[in-house]
């Protein structure tokens, strides 16, 4: 049986091929693949074929925020049945570097993630992944919302990051869907003031009409003092990062999600000391999933209403354009299977 | 002017009496009292004379769950208006110990609480207090939630000294004010699952009517596999105790906030070893009333739904008797003033 | 090629016998054992036949604290070049379960560890192990001192747990080769003073040739007022773990790592409360052999100072008695070979 | 009596003044000066008149690296004797803001610091100061060493920010006084592996007499690969802060100690968020006597051996300059009285 699957290849062209079904290996599970979430990563390979060392050399498969059923497993693959409806956690670490011992799977330098070049992604029929990344959703997640487990993700480790919880204020630069994400998440987290602020008034919009307090970059600035407990940083501009650096107390947490053009950003280091801020930065996820999980099934986060239009995967393409003439999309679906 | 309390004599009688009006030292407000909870601890000492090694050896005012208005202030005392609205943080410290130096100083050996010997409480119409625990409320709490930001503090340190958080697993055994509160606290801290435990089916029925999954103790035993991520112990049940950390999964963490009768305890050490869980107890609470407030402000916490019957200061016997008759009752209030 | 062992039967005999020569799967190295130290469990197991819930019910090879050189290596072991010298860690967790993906290896529950029912141990010629779990040592760490990386890691991880560090005061209680160990990594750790009790003369002497000041618990109480920041508990006496709790100070941290009798002992829980001290329990350890080994081969920690005798492979029962004579030995090894 | 001080004019000139004795507060002691080091902030305020936004806008004691004994108390200052021999903290936070009351006494914003305009500091005769911040020293520690403990305690703060302990490999660059201050820290925290790097070879040498591994940065890179798990900056050069972060393994901790000439630094975030590093900044120090007494008391820290040279109250200049032709010297001490 085929397995179809949308191509880009290196000279940033998109085609649906068909390709050999993949063969699960002794402790993976073979997956239908049911829905698949586009993200700004996708949309750079696309557009630039690179981001940073990462270049696409070779055909590559785009997409890795998705979810499926369980169609096949390998023959040591036991933790569930096939049938299951699995969120996929796109990147597989090897389980046994200094970093993977001691729980930082994220960062173990092994890892296969899904559509980070050579490896293929989702915006295929099927894919093969280690049976422990394959996480079992309830009915109250559906297909949609499991395969924005993924985002969602990025979202809880930030918070995780910056201990995120009861009564903290946080600010969030960037209101794009990471940005709402780890919004969202500060709020599930007992937050006592969340305010996103972006220069995009259709993201700002859409920031409002979830709940949150929303700052104009372009023409309002931060409160006067300091107020932020923790910033969550999402837009990766070096305006916002500064800005939103000077706008958290003493002793405050910094949390850089969005990712700069440029590696060298900066900063304002006589604030950090004076204030002895912590600054840190993310790298993906690790042992989130539980969480997103509970959070999504539960309804203290509605992961469906982020979803602004959904594609086929014969329209992988357009899916990757669609914010081009659509400045207030929020998430991009591509529906694979049903 | 005089000033009416309600005093307890060392034969554990209560009558009002008029004392003197008291004077603001230079950092003190004046607070004319509102609203006084009614604690567990008020009713101790009206029944026995004494909790541990402090006793009753002298006429003493209880309560120290308490709100009121500023009608005056010390010389150096500028932080509120007169007017202000304020609850009062029980507590004061000396400020300069080790303990208070580095940021806990509920466990500052020279801290003067209210009603607890020789420290007069609020069961009057006017006290002082030094002007950083007197913390200014907004309208949207009312003065018997003010009051009880006070027990409100009990379960906003319990989580906090447990890390509840996003997606963590709570169980709470006993399901008295105290308990209700830390769970209140953990649900929004985030906690993805809160039980409450009890032998008393009055108190489980208001659980349950607050929205918790319960446990009756006297039938039902918890789940099979240890499922807690956190144990908020708050009956001070030795059976409870040990039941209770046999529910608890590996690496987590035992909270024990009830007093138990007798100093002594068997703990189960192997259970402790062996999931290497992290087990503490509080004392009372230290830098929770800004959290506090902002959860009953927000409406995250409603505090008001937990208030079962109201006194006036002339009442106060009746106040420290009406649990005896009234299984179901949650929180007890004296209304001094309007 | 047959493979010598020291086996104790069901009957609590120990016999050397010929087994076969063990075959490394893909990622195990075979290694050729050179020095094993004789723990108390060791001594448990030949004397009880059990501990706690593991029995004896069939023959077993103890030992698990353990040295030697790798002969051998499977299909996909690469890490280790044949002929590397490497200390033994002796629980091999799965790597997939929970608690190992969040870097808590040791609560694994699908751990193999030598010499714990039904797997053996190392009293014997060679032994099979996965490749990450055999650490490489340098020539300034001798074959026995490799073997003692395994207690010094009981020792490492109870000072982690209770976060010894610069200026910590810190009380051990039990001195036989755990507590040894544990003062002794509390030391380098920067500990300003580390005072070690116990009842046994011969114990006390040694600790004071290593420098340590030391409590007879027969004679003399712990000071008055609390003055220990940490209480490594390693005697399992509840006695001492009730005495020792009562000499930690407000916020201070008690780590239970000697196993008590019986799994339940009384603990002053209104301490516990009345001070919000923190108590935990160590199950072995995770990743601490790297501190272990820098410990070492830097001379910070001088283990070969603590071996009292050595026995060969067929006087394995001579090594596992040769404590009840000698009431001042403190690490017995056995050289299975030079 | 008069007091003589050591006085910087506006037009930063230093002269010696008789000023009035200074009046201890009711719970301040009375301090003759002994021995007060030489900082860098000294020698920027004397060269430039100001440090940021703090300007010597009216004449100015210098000097807060001080010791001295205890003459006089004020009525309500009974911690310490009068003769008793003490170590000066030099900033009195004001004990009751937010940041007091959580124990981050060092971002106090109404903080007290001795020789920050308008606050006078040590190089005088005599100075009051809150009897909490005044700290006996035990014979074995000298009267420079008592002054020398202030910074010190800049040492024993950025460890313990970056949690250096048992096994932690420490890349400090800058081999000033506070660069050897803090590698001195991180060897007796347990540190594995300390190294300096600087590009003074005067310096460098120094390092190397004290025993540490050292890089001489004109010339050599630090390693290939990232090996420290904690950079501690104490430089402020935008060079070394950007090799040294590079320096930096995966989780690890990077504590900016030295002020950069401009507040905003360029900081490679591409690998802060790639390796989820941990950036924080130092701003004084909270709570870090005790411990700095107890390294310097115990031997494990020879303070006297950093001193270089000696000079007068009435050479304060020649101190303040001595730096210039001595490229070599490490801590100037004024010697007040002996």
């Amino acid at each position: 049986m085929p397995n179809r699957a949308s191509v880009l290849s290196t000279d940033l062209q998109i085609r649906t091929e068909e390709r050999a079904m993949p063969v699960p290996g002794p402790r993976d599970v073979l997956v239908a693949i049911r829905s698949v979430g586009v993200c700004g990563s996708d949309i750079h390979y696309f557009q630039e074929g690179r981001i940073g060392s990462f270049v696409v050399e070779a055909p590559l498969v785009l997409g890795h925020e998705s979810s499926g059923v369980i169609v096949d497993r390998g023959v040591d693959a036991r933790r569930h049945d096939v049938g299951t409806r699995v969120a996929l956690e796109p990147g597989v670490p090897c389980g046994s570097c200094a970093e993977c011992r001691v729980g930082r799977y994220n960062l173990c330098p092994d890892v296969s993630f899904f559509a980070t070049p050579p490896v293929d992604g989702t915006f295929t029929e099927h894919v093969t992944i280690h049976e422990d990344f394959a996480h079992p959703v309830p009915d109250s997640i559906s297909d949609d919302a499991a395969a924005l487990l993924e985002p969602l993700s990025v979202g809880v480790w930030a918070c995780a990051k910056a201990k995120v919880g009861l009564g903290t204020t946080v600010l969030v630069t960037g209101a794009g869907p990471v940005g709402v994400m780890a919004a969202l998440v500060a709020r599930a987290s007992g937050a006592s003031r969340v305010v996103l602020a972006d220069i995009n008034p259709h993201r700002l919009a859409k920031a409002g009409d979830l709940g949150f307090e929303t700052i104009d970059s372009r023409t309002a600035a931060f409160d006067d003092a300091p107020t932020a407990d923790v910033l969550l940083e999402c837009s990766g501009s070096p305006a916002a990062i500064d800005a939103g650096i000077r706008a958290v107390k003493r002793a405050g947490t910094v949390v850089l999600v969005g990712m700069a053009a440029h590696g060298k950003v900066p900063l304002p280091v006589d604030v950090i000391q004076g204030r002895e801020l912590w600054v840190t930065g993310t790298f993906r996820y690790a042992n989130t999933y539980p969480t997103a999980i509970a959070l999504a099934a539960g309804g203290a986060i509605n992961l469906d209403e982020l979803v602004s239009k959904v594609f086929s995967l014969d329209e992988v393409e357009q899916a990757l354009t669609h914010h081009l003439d659509n400045p207030a999309a929020m998430k991009v679906m591509v529906h694979v299977s049903e």
